[in-house]
């Protein structure tokens, strides 16, 4: 039902995998049972439940019972900077969630260049003595800048020896929203460097509201919902089942896919891209092009009312962003556009398009088209 | 597939009513859009999405943007304590949630009497100038008892009055997790007098990992997951679309059989009740008789090994628990019987028995023959 669709904001959300929705359906009926009763239905369930974890966990390279599962990133990354607190640093293109988190502590933001990278120096120079986390997520959602998180965790460990050199006992970690680009991207942790992940089932064909958080085990985790003790006392409330078997599944795919996965919509996006550029040669191509995820295509065509275009292209079945879909977002210009200096005359005609499963050669040809006449009818409008 | 199940731990879990799930099912496939984009699909689920908060709301007398959807009743009862803070009321045999809660704060326990009533009068005394939040649960998940909220109630506007009289602006509220008991009593929140009402829609055939915290507009809350923005700042991360819609069609027909689904199950109950008694004449049923939801039966077998008798019962497929199944009780004597001051010998030997919609004649009739079996077994076994 969804194969036809011209769906370009896979950035938003993505579609539920059939075969994920397919492994969850029994928890759903006859496996309904909490997984903390003690009679052996509710043992299946339990055994089922944390295989899932364990499963999820090798696809970054962890233990299971290394994870906290949560209602989503959001959760996750409240309970990292919860946990961790004392100063932190982030950057000015973070997530909505990793800023807000980030304003409860003592904060340094630093600021991106103009290609939306986060740079290894940028850290170096922010990190303090005093400071306790570093979160910087691995590509950015607006623009799918994908971070030199490698060169950051180097800092990481430079400040490291520098405490140990010291006699400075504060720990420093390193946390990274992974949400996008977990299906295109290397995440085991231990090649990222980082030692706090966060992940979200949601953005990768798996349930929405279900994420996890690892941490290495060196990290102390602080729980910000206390009760039962689940989750290792991290995370309390009955277990997600159901949700948490799918993103084993949709982990399981995105990892048997994701070399092929990401060739495949690098070569749609390209062709996208050049098509829209070669229509209209005024148009920016946002973010750096070098260091971007295959999904991402953050293109301006100066002047034009992106907000109209949606509606316009909308009618015509096209499904596109114009800038994240947080909430918080809601008329305003885009945090992440302002970060890069993007002139509000650019930021303002800005789409972004984000690939994905439903992304075809089909429909991508057919939404090129679209985007290309409606953008015509309206310089065409606004010339008159 | 569940209908023949001799399944009596509805208290632990609830299976997902068919018709719930099935207008979940839109929302995992083509309706799987985020709520916060812009084009006209994703309004759809915008719509749909507060729609649904709305029809829960009035399920309890309430607005729906009073609501602020959560993973459950645990992160709604974290929210209520982390949001009100200061000096709290609660008791000895509240849910882990809210005693874990509570000790994040300056708290009192107060002590049920030995049916697991929570009186007012006590409510009365534990109350100082300071107390911000008191907190007791609409019904016990273990014995079933029901407390006297109504007369809270009283008490917390009588104290409202006292510091109005005195001059003091300390603000007072009633926080009640109805969880248990929300498919078979009045949750309508102006009739219990609570200002703030948390619910948990796997207790009610609804999906797993989807709750409510209710409030009124005069109490301030405070998020503990701050992001995108979402619940009206309250509770940010992307909405749980198919979560939500499923809790409101849940709620729909809690609310459609309640009268009639009480009255059913009491029935049940006592001729199960009835039966057990009359088998063993030191049968001990614990919690208040008079004040009980019509799902629970809280039986113990002096004696008996309770921790055998559940794998014992499990092998001829009748499922029980031996008290709640929150992880966090696991090999350790139930909270609640100690607060009951139900002795060791009676409290090991205990059966929480709780009932719903598996629970026809037939299969209340055959799990009671069993259980009967079994003990007998049991005791022929001890006594050899």
């Amino acid at each position: 039902m969804t194969e036809e669709l011209l769906y370009l904001d896979h950035a938003a959300a993505t579609p539920l995998d059939e075969r994920v929705l397919r492994v969850m359906q029994p928890y759903f009926s006859e496996l309904f049972f909490n997984p903390s009763s003690p009679y052996a239905p509710a043992l299946t369930v339990r055994h089922d439940y944390d295989a899932a974890k364990q499963a999820i966990a090798q696809t970054i390279g962890a233990k299971g019972d290394e994870l906290v599962m949560t209602a989503g990133a959001t959760e996750s990354i409240n309970l990292a900077f919860s946990s961790i607190g004392g100063h932190v640093v982030t950057a000015n293109i973070e997530h909505h969630a990793v800023l807000a988190a980030a304003k409860r502590s003592d904060h340094t933001i630093i600021a991106c260049d103009e290609k939306g990278v986060v740079t290894a120096d940028a850290v170096r120079v922010a990190i303090r003595p005093d400071t306790r986390l570093v979160s910087i997520a691995l590509a950015n959602n607006e623009l799918g800048t994908v971070q030199p998180l490698r060169d950051i965790a180097v800092v990481i460990n430079d400040e490291r020896e520098k405490r140990r050199a010291a006699g400075n006992t504060m720990p420093i970690y390193l946390h990274s929203d992974a949400s996008q680009g977990a299906g295109q991207l290397d995440i085991h942790v231990s090649r990222l460097g980082v030692d706090l992940l966060t992940l979200n089932a949601g953005k990768v064909y798996g349930p929405k509201q279900v994420g996890l958080l690892w941490a290495s085990n060196n990290v102390a985790l602080n729980p910000q919902i206390v009760g039962g003790g689940q989750e290792r006392g991290l995370r309390s409330g009955t277990e997600n089942v159901a949700g948490v078997v799918g993103f084993a599944k949709a982990m399981e795919l995105a990892d048997a896919h994701r070399k092929y996965e990401a060739d495949r919509l690098r070569n749609l996006r390209d062709g996208l891209q050049n098509k829209l550029v070669t229509a209209f040669d005024d148009a920016i191509i946002s973010g750096s092009q070098k260091r971007r995820l295959p999904s991402h295509l953050h293109i301006s065509f100066p002047g034009l009312d992106a907000e109209r275009l949606v509606f316009a292209l909308e009618m015509r079945g096209v499904m596109v962003a114009t800038g994240s879909a947080c909430a918080a977002n809601k008329g305003t210009r885009s945090h992440v556009l302002t970060a890069i200096n993007l002139p509000p005359e650019v930021a303002d005609g800005s789409l972004r398009l984000t690939l994905g499963h439903l992304s075809t050669d089909k429909t991508i040809a057919k939404a090129g088209d679209i985007i290309i006449e409606e953008i015509t009818r309206e310089r065409k409008r606004m010339a008159a």
